[in-house]
Formats: C-alpha cells, sequence, structure tokens
C-alpha cells in the first residue's frame, strides 16, 4: 500500500464525545468537547481541552470544578446542539433535566447515562488556542440499567464517537475481541509485510 | 431512570486505542495506549498518558519524539500483544514492517493506516503514576486507500474502541448524523426528563 502524507492536524479515531458541565455564576452551563482523553487510572484523572476564547473556560477555572457527561446515541441531536451555541449568547441551563450531585458547581445531564463530577487539579497551555484542563474523577453517577456486573457496559451506554475534519458521528460497532487475551493469538515470527 | 453512585474510576467511553512508538537505543520499540486525546487544534497536538514504570517513557523523554499509530480493526491480535509485553524483555522491534518517515526516532508501523510522527512539547506528572506526553504532530502518513477527499475515512481506517474494565474491544458503528447540523432538530423549549 502506497504512503502517502497529510498535511499535520489533528487526526486521532475515533474521538470519544463528551458534554462539560460548569456553572457560568448561577446557571448551568454546557460544552461539547472531543478534544478528551483519560490521563490516569491512580487517581482516576481525566483531561478536556478547550479554545480560551470559550466561554466555559473561565468557569472552569474559577469554580475548579467540571462534569463529564457521556452522551448516549439518542442524545445526538441535544449533544450537537450544546456544540453549536455559546453560553455567552444562549442559555443551556432549561434545555435538559439537571442534577448536582455531591459537587453543585459540576452539574450533570439526567439523560446522560454516565456521568463524572472532576476537580481541576491543573491548568495547563503548550503554546496555542487551547487550555488543558486536568480534573481527578471524584464522583460518578450512572443510569442504573447500563450496568452490568457493576461496571458500565458500552452496548447499554450507546456512546457516540466522532470523527474530526469530516463532522460525522458515529455509534459503537461489533465486538472485537478481548483484551489482554487476543493478543496471545499473535504470532511474533509472522512478520506481516504491511500491506 | 434511578441514578446509582460508582466508585471513581477511568470511566470514559470508549477509548481510542493507538501504538506508540519510540526509539529504545538503536531499537524500535512499542506500547499500546488507550489513554490519549487531542488537545489541540492550533498547532495540532496530542497527549498520550502512561505509568512511569513503563519502558516506554524513558525513551520518549530522552527522543523528544514519539509516533502514534492507529491501529485497524484486523491489526487487533498484533496490537493486544504489543500491549501484553513489555519491550524490557520483549524485543517488538520484529514483530511486524516498520517505516521511520521524517522523524527516525519516531519508528513507525507500515500495517497501520494512519500514523503521525509527534515531537514532545511537554511532560507532566500530576501526582500519581502517570507522566502525560504532550505532542505537536509535526508529520502524518496514510495509506492512500483510507482517504476520501484528502482526509482519511474513518470507515475504510476501521479503528479499535476499547471499553476499559471490562477489557473489550470494539469496531466503529453505524454512522450518527452530521455534527453542526444533527443539532438544529434539537428543540431547546421541550426539555426531556431524562429518562
Amino acid at each position: 500500500m502506497k504512503k502517502i502524507q497529510l498535511q499535520p492536524n489533528t487526526f486521532l479515531y475515533p474521538m470519544p464525545l463528551v458534554i462539560v458541565g460548569t456553572m457560568a455564576d448561577d446557571r448551568p452551563n454546557f460544552i461539547t468537547i472531543a478534544y478528551c482523553g483519560i490521563v490516569q487510572h491512580t487517581p482516576p484523572m481525566i483531561s478536556i481541552a478547550s479554545s480560551k476564547v470559550h466561554f466555559s473556560n473561565k468557569w472552569i477555572k474559577r469554580n475548579r470544578s467540571f462534569s463529564v457527561n457521556i452522551p448516549s446515541s439518542d442524545m445526538i441531536e441535544l449533544t450537537d446542539y450544546i456544540g453549536m451555541y455559546s453560553g455567552r449568547e444562549t442559555d443551556k441551563s432549561e434545555i435538559c433535566e439537571l442534577f448536582c450531585g455531591d459537587i453543585p458547581s459540576a452539574p450533570m445531564i439526567k439523560q446522560s447515562p454516565l456521568s463524572l463530577q472532576c476537580k481541576l487539579m491543573e491548568s495547563i497551555e503548550v503554546g496555542g488556542v487551547n487550555e488543558i484542563f486536568i480534573g481527578e474523577i471524584l464522583k460518578v453517577y450512572a443510569n442504573e440499567d447500563c450496568i452490568t456486573n457493576g461496571l458500565p457496559d458500552i452496548t447499554k451506554l450507546q456512546p457516540i464517537l466522532f470523527s474530526m475534519h469530516d463532522n460525522n458521528y458515529w455509534g459503537v460497532g461489533k465486538h472485537l475481541g478481548k483484551a489482554w487475551n487476543i493478543g496471545k493469538n499473535f504470532n511474533p515470527n509472522t512478520k506481516k509485510d504491511g500491506q
């Protein structure tokens, strides 16, 4: 297969898609974010990144907290809507049912099957337009019907994937295998030629 | 729907899955990582996080570079295998065809349909077992047959998703909608009760 070079860009596939919540003074506000990822297991931490021009950044830093809501695929219109309008001009506090959990400055979306409340640990700038917020995951709320054997079940959560640049949302597909297991089938002595 | 609280953990669904490459002295080495995410668009940057005990960390810091290879679903056995064995004891430089692109200290996997070469910009510790590496994406290599209209096509890349905790790999599923578009169908005045 011929390799071609592309201009450098944010080419990670897929990106997860989350709705980040924080209080803007006394008003709950939300932003849709695809720039996110787990960064640590113990203690559990997540990073989200957002352009400095976004309304939410100031409030995340002021509150030193935020929520991360995993939307299910049946929330796709709401999720996209939240990403289309800035909290500066649009009050998003009344467009869905909320709950506040143990950290009131990190409001959560009730319809979301899985929500995390995070304490801001670090705000990082790396020479560009974004701020990176690293939060410790302190509280986790899940819909009871999305749990299997005590853990969130991706087939019940039905999260949304995002392919940037062509602006498409996708669902989770078929099961491919078990981690730390299917690799036992790999024969390291049978090198594939990459084609 | 009843909300239940779970113990705090790394509950992001789905996680992307990538193979990170770096040189260990003169030997290409690879590690499978699910703790990753885009953190900035301009300039494009990606974060990966890895436990300090991992063999790769030292070399990423020494080389100040790494590659990020997006594995396709037909690479699942290789991808899992790379995650199962440490480069300290296992030479992974001969298990698949490699190419080196413009940054030789960031070796890439030829079979991977999309590979990024990154310059290490920041190493961050946030009070725990992991180091977070933020890299600027300087070079992008793609298989020509995975490109549509000049961009990587997720339906051709067929990347792998990971659900941590239950240790499952998944494919990309059905198309759900267009970003910055399907939200136009949302009626902000028809509040759903979340259940």
